[in-house]
C-alpha cells in the first residue's frame, strides 16, 4: 500500500506545525508520497514585493510575475525546507515539480470564462506513475509541489490537492493507494466551530444530502469532489483529517 | 562519455542568452549533467525584498533571510525555469538541490575567519554518484543548483563552480567524465578586454607562471583551481568556454 499525503498551506505557514507534521510522516511505515500547498507564504512574497493576489473562487489568478512567485515558494522554499527536514528524520525525501522528469504534465486552462493565467489542470495519463514507483522502489519518498509544466516551456500554478489525487489516481492503476489529506482541521466538520463535529464517513449519496442541507462548508467541496473521484477510480481509501493525527485513526473517511 | 556542464549567473540573467544555451546544451549527445548558479537574480530579489547583500571575496555572506531567497531562486525560480525550458526542447531533465534524495550532501563552514552563514563546502565523497548515474541510465538529464544540505535539517549555500567539479570528479570514479565551464568570455584570456586573446592551454607549471606573472584574472582564479582539482582526480578533460560556444571546439582546456 502506498500512501499519498497532502500537507495543506496553514501547516506549512506554521513552522512548529511543519516540524511536528514532518516528524510524523517520517515514522510512516512503508511506501509513501508527500504533497505540499505553500498558498500564504506565496501571498505574503508577493505583498513584500508589491504584487497583488487577486483569488477568484479560492484560485490564484496567476500572471507572469506570480507564477514567477509561486514557483520560488513552493518548488524552492517550501521544497527543499520539508525535503531537508525530512533528511534530517531519515526519510530519504525528493522534491520534484511536474517539470522534473516530466513526472506530472498539465494543461493550461482555458482564458474563458475567467482567465486564470498560469493555471493548469492535470490528466491522470499527466502522471509518470512508473517513475514514482522507480523512485519508491529506491527507497525514495516523492514531495510534490503543485508547479506542473506544459510540455512547452511554461510552468502552470495547478492545486495542489488536485496534485495529491492525481498522483494517488495514476499510482492506484499500478498499486494499491491510500490518500489522506492532512490540514488544520479534525475532519470535515458539521458545525465549524465545533472540532468534534467530525463526520466520520461520507458516502456518495450521503454527500449530495450534505451538499442539500448546506452542512458542507464551501472550502470543502473541492476536497470532497477530489476524494470522492479518487474512490471512484480505484483508490482504496480517502481520509481527511488533521495534520497532527496523521499516524491515529481519526478524521473523515470518503466511501464510494 | 559524461557531460558536466556548468553555467553561470550572467547567462541565467539574459534571458535570450539563457533559451540559446539551453537549445544547444538539449542538443549534446549522449549523457549529461547541468550546473547552474543564478546570483545574479538572486541579488535582486534581495534588492526587492530589502535584504542587503553582503559579498567578500566573491562569496555571498548567506544569512536566515539570504538562504531563504537563494533557495528560492536557485532552487525554485532558475531550476524548474530551465527544467520546463529542456523538457521543450525534447530533454528529460530533473532539477535537484543537494538535499533531493541527499545526492550531494555538504558541511557548514566554519565560523572563522569570516563567519557566511549558511555557506557549505562539499566533499567528493558527499555526491551520490551511483543515483546520478541510476537516473542517466534511465535517460533522465540532472540539472542541479548549488543549494546543499547538511543533513540536520539545513540548506547551505554553495559555490555553483564546486558543485560541478564535485559531481564531475564523483562521477569520474565510475565513468569517463568531462568537465565544461560555460560563461559569457570566450576563455582565460590573456587581455581581459580581448575576446580573441585566449589561452588555449593551460598546466597546472604554466598556471603558476601565468598567476606569478598577473596575467590570469582575479574572478578566473576559483575558476582554474576547481579545473586542476578535477583533473588531477580523474576527470579526463576541463574546459573554460564561452556559453555561444558549446557545441564548437572552443575556449581554454585545462590539463595536468
Amino acid at each position: 500500500m502506498v500512501k499519498v499525503v497532502k500537507i495543506g498551506g496553514n501547516v506549512i505557514d506554521n513552522e512548529q506545525a511543519l516540524r511536528a507534521f514532518v516528524a510524523d510522516f517520517a515514522k510512516i511505515q512503508g511506501p509513501k508520497v508527500l504533497v505540499h500547498g505553500g498558498g500564504k507564504i506565496a501571498t505574503r512574497l508577493s505583498e513584500k514585493l508589491g504584487i497583488t493576489t487577486t483569488m477568484i473562487e479560492g484560485r490564484r489568478v496567476t500572471d507572469r510575475q506570480t507564477i514567477d512567485v509561486v514557483t520560488m515558494v513552493y518548488a524552492g522554499l517550501v521544497s527543499k525546507h520539508i525535503v531537508a527536514l525530512l533528511q534530517s528524520e531519515g526519510c530519504n525525501a525528493i522534491g520534484l515539480s511536474g517539470a522534473d522528469a516530466s513526472v506530472i504534465r498539465a494543461v493550461r486552462r482555458a482564458a474563458m470564462p475567467i482567465d486564470f493565467g498560469f493555471v493548469g489542470d492535470i490528466s491522470t495519463s499527466g502522471v509518470d506513475a512508473e517513475f514514482i514507483l522507480s523512485l519508491i522502489e529506491r527507497g525514495i519518498v516523492p514531495v510534490f509541489c503543485s508547479i506542473m509544466h506544459d510540455g512547452e516551456g511554461e510552468l502552470l500554478n495547478c492545486n495542489a490537492d488536485t496534485v495529491a489525487s492525481s498522483v494517488a489516481m495514476a499510482l492506484a492503476e499500478k498499486v494499491d493507494t491510500e490518500l489522506i489529506f492532512c490540514f488544520e482541521k479534525r475532519g470535515v466538520l458539521t458545525d465549524i466551530d465545533n472540532p468534534n463535529s467530525v463526520i466520520g464517513t461520507i458516502r456518495s449519496d450521503s454527500y449530495k444530502k450534505l451538499l442539500s442541507e448546506g452542512v458542507v462548508n464551501k472550502g470543502m467541496i473541492p476536497k470532497i469532489d477530489n476524494a470522492l473521484k479518487a474512490v471512484s477510480e480505484g483508490v482504496k481509501s480517502v481520509t481527511i483529517k488533521h495534520s497532527e493525527e496523521l499516524l491515529v485513526e481519526s478524521g473523515t473517511k470518503i466511501v464510494l
